[in-house]
């Protein structure tokens, strides 16, 4: 069976692609000596992450408990949670889930700190702990090198959590002195730092220049999106996850409606780029605006505009987004299809 | 069991508010003889439906294909899919449908009605089928209702199909003389228009006024929405779906970030209002922006700004597009948990 046989709209993502991405991505992490820990919120799919695993990584990175759970289910047995965890449930869930594979988890305060520690001593389980570190991007994160080493120092005296080491994201121009003076803030406290992760799929390839970063947390550079070709992170030819869809309707000479919209594409935009998704076969249109299930594109500048049945291909904006929002996706090896895959981990919002 | 005492992030419905919501409408509607048809993709629940036709709905609308075979799967009996259906899978689909409830179709094209009514026909099957009319969107629909009217003899000269009536979204200020005219046309052929469906819910209570539609397709309306209350369709306190989120970090004193992001809320914008939700508890806060997980609040305002572990409650930008993030969604009345629903129509994007 072809992609061309498949009712539209759907999700689609290219195997060749994919192991090309993934090749390229570990290549760089072994020339440079840089752990990579890839982030499986952007497919959420065990069978990739499986891929990443068997290609060199060390472990995955999951933005969620919930990810993280699928994950362990599948057998992956080293995952790092990057998203402070907060409540006694989300610890049990912790704990459950280090009873049976190496987990570490990351935050910015002392109060998820201590919060952590307390049910995981309790069950006598110790789980590794990176400061989260705001190096520039303004969201989660201690805002000093010394509150990162006053938080590692916190944590280096709680049971049930091991200080590891220091996480960024992403890996900015003045993240790498921000960075070597947390280390040696936390250096000075007589704490040594196994590990400092940084990330991004856009600055991935220049980790190496930063100089203090050694593990390495991408998830985008597997499939590729909008914003990758905008950044001259992924070109197109390696944008392995495409929506397929159909022309429902051509009302006019300049409008063509797509039965993609924000319910397939998501609402998010690509820095660097209009609209809502490049469109593969018409680079002279655009995806001017969407509804849940309808694309607006304006053909007004194409020659031979598609007509109605007509079937187009996407790339989306976001790609992890994108992959979110679908039940499943189909692998295919150069428009053949080679199976369906569910979304193991799509939705997993806790 | 409370609300208080879930895991967050979590999607919740205030029961009493949807039904104040339901009872509103429909009596809305009782009151100007307008037949009401509720757009299920804002809810995506069997359940809400059933509420909908037991306060006196004539049927139900869906936008996809997947939704009306989950609700004719749950018992539903009368159901317009609004949205064009495209090729001869849908087709097959629709006539496996249309075999055991009465089923409408709605679209703006010969190619389109054609390729439904090959189908249908060869299985022997009739359904309705509405003329699809853009009134000013400048979304899909006839552009003129010279256009509909012929479009409504090609359908009515069409075995499989049965010219019905009129279709369009929303119902704006001109839509009223427009749709007369296309009336006009129509009956000028000698064909009878049986129904002009009408739609949205911001100008729903003011159909009456246009004298000309006689069905109403609404959606919105049973949840509320941020975008509902700036346009003043639905005030705060009947807005019924909110996400309850925690704080997981404070870095700064004018920065708190929540568990909630676009993954949970959707990146979608309202209308009148700005940011990303309405933060019940802090209306002197607003969330400025989301990543996937996060929810970035500037808590500059604030006198008392949240803490760490704080919970906050969020109305949705956009009810219809957040509802359908969600595998599940937790029923309430008054804080106290009634039942948790999986969302059977989630994610059913063909």
């Amino acid at each position: 069976m072809r992609l061309s046989d498949l009712e539209t709209p759907v999700l689609t993502a290219d195997l060749d692609a994919i192991e090309r991405n993934i090749s390229r991505m570990q290549a760089y992490c072994n020339e440079h000596g840089v752990a990579l820990r890839p982030h499986i919120k952007t497919h959420k799919l065990p069978e990739l992450a499986r891929l990443q695993l068997e290609a060199g990584a060390v472990g995955i990175t999951c933005q969620k408990l919930g990810e993280a759970e699928v994950m362990a289910d599948a057998g992956v047995e080293d995952i790092l949670v990057s998203f402070p965890l907060v409540g006694a449930a989300k610890a049990e869930r912790l704990a459950a889930l280090a009873s049976r594979v190496k987990m570490t988890v990351a935050a910015d305060s002392a109060e998820v700190a201590e919060g952590l520690a307390s049910v995981l001593a309790r069950h006598g389980i110790e789980v590794d702990f990176l400061v989260e570190c705001d190096t520039g991007l303004g969201r989660t994160g201690v805002q000093t090198p010394e509150e990162a080493a006053a938080l590692a120092e916190l944590v280096d005296g709680l049971e049930g959590l091991r200080f590891a080491g220091l996480m960024t994201y992403p890996s900015l121009p003045e993240t790498a002195s921000w960075l070597q003076n947390a280390r040696n803030a936390v250096e000075a406290r007589g704490l040594s730092v196994e590990r400092v992760s940084g990330g991004g799929t856009p600055t991935a390839e220049r980790t190496h220049e930063l100089g203090v970063i050694d593990e390495l947390r991408v998830g985008t550079y597997i499939y590729g999106d909008r914003a990758c070709i905008a950044n001259g992170s992924v070109p197109l030819e390696d944008c392995a996850l495409r929506v397929v869809a159909t022309v429902v309707s051509r009302p006019t000479r300049e409008r063509a409606i797509l039965d993609a919209g924000s319910k397939t594409l998501t609402s998010d935009l690509a820095l660097g780029a209009t609209g809502h998704g490049l469109l593969v076969e018409y680079p002279d249109a655009e995806v001017y605006d969407l509804n849940e299930e309808h694309g607006y594109v304006d053909v007004s500048r194409c020659d031979r505009p598609p007509q109605v049945g007509d079937r187009v291909t996407l790339v989306p904006n976001h790609a992890c987004t994108a992959a979110n929002m679908h039940d499943e996706i189909v692998m295919h090896r150069g428009g053949e299809v080679f199976e369906t895959l569910q979304t193991a981990g799509r939705g997993k919002v806790r």
